[in-house]
């Protein structure tokens, strides 16, 4: 059971714990919300959640609607591309290239700043600077009970940082 | 009549055909969507389809919400900018310089690709390089009956890749 | 009372005037749009809306649902990130060398351009160009009453144009 004691989450690994659903049904309309919960393993990771996004999908039981992918981070993006492996590391390559880690970033000397930090606040300015041009949520339309996605579409949270823990909101509505 | 004989789709071309139309109508409010097919004409090509989404948004009579434009593919983006021939080219120069065609990508090695290819896959590894930094979609608030939008704001669906057949989905909800 | 008498309008330093507040209430489920309105000071500048965006879930009553910020504008954006003074300017810093100001852009050719023009337009290709990377508009989930953000993110209205008069849609729906 473990972590169905926090209903704030749910667990990438146990898709069929449904502790953490919050559900409500309005005449016939649906909003079903649920936290999904991933540790990633490397910087760059484009961790591919599809098939997660689409259990949500189907039990939430919505037939026609939306589904909203939205990551809780400013250095971890979701974003919608074809999962081939050459591809992704293409992808990562122009990230870097557009904003490498090893550039020079104001916001990575920390002598200067001011205001909260986390304790383990390390370098990551690059990571911010790539987040900002990719985005913090797609939406994708429902029909006829599943995401109307093209035949390459697949969805990702996409690591900008190092390996941390994550969180995604995927909240579906519809009829 | 042609196409409509095929449900999923609705041509750009003809736009009184509403046969297409995924309609569900609850407690007053209406989900609407329509999936637009429409055929590129070349790279880098910025199709303006602000006028056949306000026909979406027309026939399907909601007064206010939100309409969503989704491209269902991963080298074909949605964008709002301002449709000024030259800023169009000016930006079309921009996603080269930040990601160019002739560039080296493992993408387009087809020699150490696995998995599924189309027959007539080719180069177009910088196409969803350049997607990954413009999304796939974009939600218009929807008042008065009518896209919310601002003065110089057009819809574009851009073709990043070769000519080719595209689909949006423009899906309207609202009261 | 001043702007009050232009309905289509809310001033950001009046956050107790509701009169510009469209709403539709469907059989328990609320649709609540007001248009913001601020001048930005400076170019580049990273304007924090985050709390004049809660303001308005707070009004809207809305427990469950989204919350979409959408600028009507073709030359400033909607971003969420971190408010750290010093990463802010690392960003505007990576948006000036993706798209610089002082490039050369053929939009700022303004003898070879047709169609209309405002009568101050200026060269501002740099700023058209920087906001095709960046988007229109966030969509937020909105849970127990709040906003479901992350702990670092804030809601940004980024100029990238000249200091300028800006609106901002903010629709608020749900249960």
């Amino acid at each position: 059971m473990g972590h169905a004691t926090n209903p704030a989450f749910r667990l990438l690994d146990d898709p069929d714990d449904q502790a953490g659903a919050r559900v409500s049904r309005v005449g016939g309309l649906t909003f079903w919300a649920e936290t999904l919960a991933l540790h990633t393993a490397a910087a760059r990771e484009f961790r591919d959640v599809t098939d997660q996004v689409a259990e949500v999908v189907r039990r939430s039981g919505v037939a026609q609607g939306w589904v909203s992918v939205f990551s809780k981070h400013t250095t971890a993006a979701v974003v919608l591309n074809e999962n081939e492996p050459l591809l992704l590391e293409d992808m990562g390559s122009m990230l870097e290239r557009l904003s490498a880690a090893a550039g020079s970033y104001q916001h990575n000397d920390l002598s200067r700043r001011v205001g909260e930090m986390d304790p383990d606040e390390c370098a990551n300015g690059h990571a911010h600077c790539q987040h900002l041009l990719l985005g913090s949520s797609e939406n994708i339309p429902i029909a006829g009970s599943r995401m109307d996605l093209g035949r390459w579409q697949r969805i990702f949270l996409l690591e900008l940082d190092r390996p941390r823990d994550r969180q995604l909101v995927v909240q579906v509505f519809g009829a």
